[in-house]
Formats: structure tokens, sequence, C-alpha cells
């Protein structure tokens, strides 16, 4: 890859985080906005009729139609299913594929903006080491997979490029502040991409903070499956700050405090998000690494 | 009315509003904690439905079902329309009416504890002068109606009682602060049932803060319905607080301001509510008022 030919820039995957999908339509109305000279950018609102009902998605979510077979699957066919496949095909295929994909979120846990990476491409961690430096609230999360084949996300369609989770924000409205934030984020970055074609890559501290995908952790639940308990008050917006063992966690509805009971310390991420309860997943925990990065 | 005798608390009248969801649930699997002597208290989970999938409603905002020709309206039979005639049975008719309803609502605005009357019985503006001041996160929002037949809310089935509003939260999820600052309110309410059963109204204060509903502000739109502004960052959380004629009210997607144009100070509240979009609200205006009370 030595060259930057065309940009993507996707939002409203999820129908109700409403800060991407808004950003788009602003980056459709004023194209101007995103056009830099050496490449092309096109936008696309992902899931439309999600967005247009402000839900995450109609039958399923669409950030999990990713994986390969599924693609390539015929006997799928869900709303989504079949938006993803057409997603593929106007972004990866047809002669007309995306070289630097950005997938635009947004969560109510309180997690800054964070990009999220699937690979560790020396691109994208040279970006993403760029971004963190120049923005403090700017945080580097590492989900990784065993293999592309494993990876449900829009973003598995291009090796380049990751998806932008902005928070905190509830779901179907909008944050003029995050807006701006965002959109400041995505200007960094197409920047960064006209400086890579133009050979004149910005230097870079030589380490990344990257906090690594470790596991997740599920809400205090009863056996016949509902909860009983909420994230406790401790850790409620603490994303990204360290929790060590016998630290609290949840909070019961009868007021009983539940530690975390692992043996070392772990940086939880994704604290409360919404959507993330039908998931039963009460926050994602991390570790936080020193990474080395080539300098140019 | 010189006696309360029976008192229903209902949540999830919005199946994504999951704190008085869950707080429902807290108390009918410990129906202790909202016993007291001298009356019996019920619970109900309104829109069990809408709960089990994270909505606010499935068909209609159950919470605009309640006009009284509505519920007498035998062609009208959307899930939550047939719901509301359920309720109004369990509730108000079948000779175990309740004689106090309190119903639980959370809002992403930042309206903290908020009681919102639907008329002004001097029982209803008593105790809501008794939790204002006890506690000074209650505030107290009067939207009015011209007549009982006008008013589309749970809360129309009975003349005590009101909803609380709680917020700023996220739909779809529980904050344990709020939770818990909920429960205390409830805990509250009941024991100045209690009192007032008993004869021994607390004292308060002789007049009551009051802001009174004016009306509604949409966000700017363009011919073709879309939005193409969000709440002004210097308007976000600022509910219940003065806003000025000249003061910034929206920021346009293109960073432009746009300003309150009216010609006199009001008090917006319900600011930035994501169930709201849909409904064409941005913030409600209200004026603020002190009400002289009854001593007892």
């Amino acid at each position: 890859m030595n060259r930057i030919n065309r940009v993507a820039i996707v939002g409203g995957t999820h129908g109700n985080e409403f800060t991407g999908a808004y950003l788009i339509q602003k980056f459709a109305q004023f194209p101007d906005l995103i056009t830099r000279p050496s490449f092309e950018t096109a936008t696309l609102l992902a899931n439309p009729q999600a967005f247009a009902v402000g839900r995450r998605y109609l039958e399923k979510d669409l950030n999990r139609c990713f994986l390969k077979q599924d693609l390539q699957n015929p006997t799928l066919n869900s709303y989504e299913e079949l938006q993803a496949k057409s997603i593929q095909k106007s972004l990866a295929l047809n002669g007309k594929q995306a070289d630097f994909l950005l997938d635009l979120h947004s969560t109510t846990a309180n997690m800054g903006l964070t990009i999220i990476l699937v690979n560790t491409h020396p691109f994208n961690l040279k970006l993403a080491a760029y971004l963190s430096e120049i923005n403090p609230l700017v945080k580097v999360y590492h989900c990784s997979f065993e293999s592309i084949a494993e990876n449900p996300f829009l973003n598995s369609l291009c090796e380049l490029g990751f998806a932008i989770e902005v928070g905190p924000i509830a779901q179907g409205l909008l944050k003029a502040t995050l807006f701006q934030q965002t959109e400041e984020l995505i200007h960094a970055i197409l920047d960064f991409l006209e400086r890579f074609n133009q050979a004149e890559i910005p230097l870079t501290n030589e380490t990344l903070t990257l906090y690594h995908h470790l596991s997740v952790v599920d809400y205090p639940k009863k056996q016949d499956g509902t909860i009983f308990g909420m994230i406790h008050p401790e850790l409620q917006n603490k994303d990204y700050q360290a929790l060590n063992p016998g630290e609290p966690m949840f909070l019961t509805f009868e007021n009983k405090t539940i530690v975390y009971q692992g043996e070392s310390t772990v940086w939880p991420i994704f604290i409360n998000e919404a959507a993330y309860y039908e998931k039963g997943i009460a926050m994602a925990l991390t570790q936080k690494q020193q990474l080395k990065i080539w300098r140019c």
C-alpha cells in the first residue's frame, strides 16, 4: 500500500447513534469538507431504515453481519444481512474498493474519542499514535480477532482504517460538543492521509498507549437471567482507568457492593453501554500496553 | 379525600426507561419496602412488552393513550391502546381504585428529580412543596390541561399523585446513583402519605417554586423536515435555568448560533430529550413561579 486513492466514511451503522449519522448527512451535503487533493472520499449512511426509526437495528445488529462466511451465505436475508452484502459490494468490490474505511459510532460509556483497531497494521498504529498525540481525548482500543474471517464488524471490509467510538452520549440524540470533536477528529485523519500521499507523514511519539481487549463481564444475574445489580457508582464513567482487585464493580439492587475479583489490574471500557445489556456485557476489560511504533 | 387507602406505583410505562421498571421489579420482590401501616401499595410494570425489547413503545406511546375518549373508544386496539384500557381497569375501576398514583419516568435531560403535576390539587401541591423542601434535587413542573378529558397521561387516571421524571440518564440503562435517589424520593412520598393518614402532615414552607408550562420549541428544520441544528453547548444540561432573550439556543451543523428570540425570560426543561426528537420537541419552555401553599 503506497497510496490512498479512495476513503469511505460510514455512519449510522447503528441507527440510534446520531452523531455519525448526522455527520454523514452533513458531509454528503458539503462534500468539499471531506475532499482532499490526492484522494476521493465517499460517504455512506449504513442503516437508513434503522436510522429512520431511531433504533440500533431492525432485525439484527448490522455491525455483527460482516463475517466473511455470512457475506457469502445466500440463505441469510434479514434486512441487515442483505444490507451488509450491499455495503460490501459498494465498499469492497465492484472495482471501486475503499483503501481506508472509517466507521462512526457512539456509546453511552465515557470513552471520549476511541479508535477501535481490529488489526495492528503499522499504518493504523502510526495514525492512531499521531491522533492520540495531538488530542488527549483520543484513546486506542485493540479488539483482536484470531483471523479476519472471525471479524463480524464493518471494518473487516478494509485492512486500513478503524471504527471511531465517541461518548458518553445517549442513544437517539445529538450533543453539539461531541459532534464537533468527532468532526475535528475526522478532519485530522483526512489531513494525515493527504500528507501520507504527499510523503509527508507527521512525526509521532515512538510509543502508543494501547488498551488490548481481554474479556467481557456480564451484569450480576439471577438464574432466570434477570439482572440484580448495576454498575457501581465508583466505577461509572471510569472507562480507561485502572480497576484493581477488590475494588467496587457492581452495586446490587439491595445495596450490596460486588468487587472485582480478578488477580491483576485491568482497565475497563464500554462501562454501562446501553446496547450491550442485551448482549450480556456490562463492560469490557482491557490491558494497558505501551507499543513501540516505527518512525518515518 | 380524608384518607389514602390504596397507592399504586407504576414503572416501565416507557419500556426503555429502566430506572422505574427495575424499581418496580425490586418493589414487587420486596413488598415490605413500600408497605406502610395505614394503606396498601400495588406495583405495576405498565408496558412489559416494550420493556422486554428495550423500546419506548411497540406501536404507540403508552403515556399518550389515556385520553378519556380514547379509553372509551372500542375501535382503538393497538398494543398500547389495549394496555391503557387494561391499566385503567386495574387502577381506576373494579372497586379497587388507587387513591394516589405515582408513575416513574426517566429522561436524557438534566432534570434531576422532577415532579410533573397535571393538576393543582392542594394535596399534590403540599406534597410537592414538602419534597422540594427536603431535597434540593426536586423540581416541580406543572403541565396543565384545559380539562381532565384532554390529559393523555397515565396520571389522568387519578387526581392525587404525579409522574416522577429523573435524569439525566440514557435510555436502556441503569445509573446506580439515580436509582437510589429515585427510591429515596418514593420512600419520602410514602412516608408523607402515612403521616397524612395519621393526621401528622409535616410542616412545609409557605411557598412552592413551580415551573409552569408555556410552550414547546422544535429543532431548526429544513423544509423537508430534517433538522439542521443541535442544542447549543451553552444550553445543554441547563434545565431549570433562566434563558434570556438573545442567549444561545441552537448551534447549526455549520456552526452558526441561533439565539432565543422571545421577549421575556423563560426556564427551559426537557432540553435534548431523546424521545422527543420524533415529537418535534427540542425543549419545553416554562415560567418560574412562586406559589402560596396552605399550612396545616
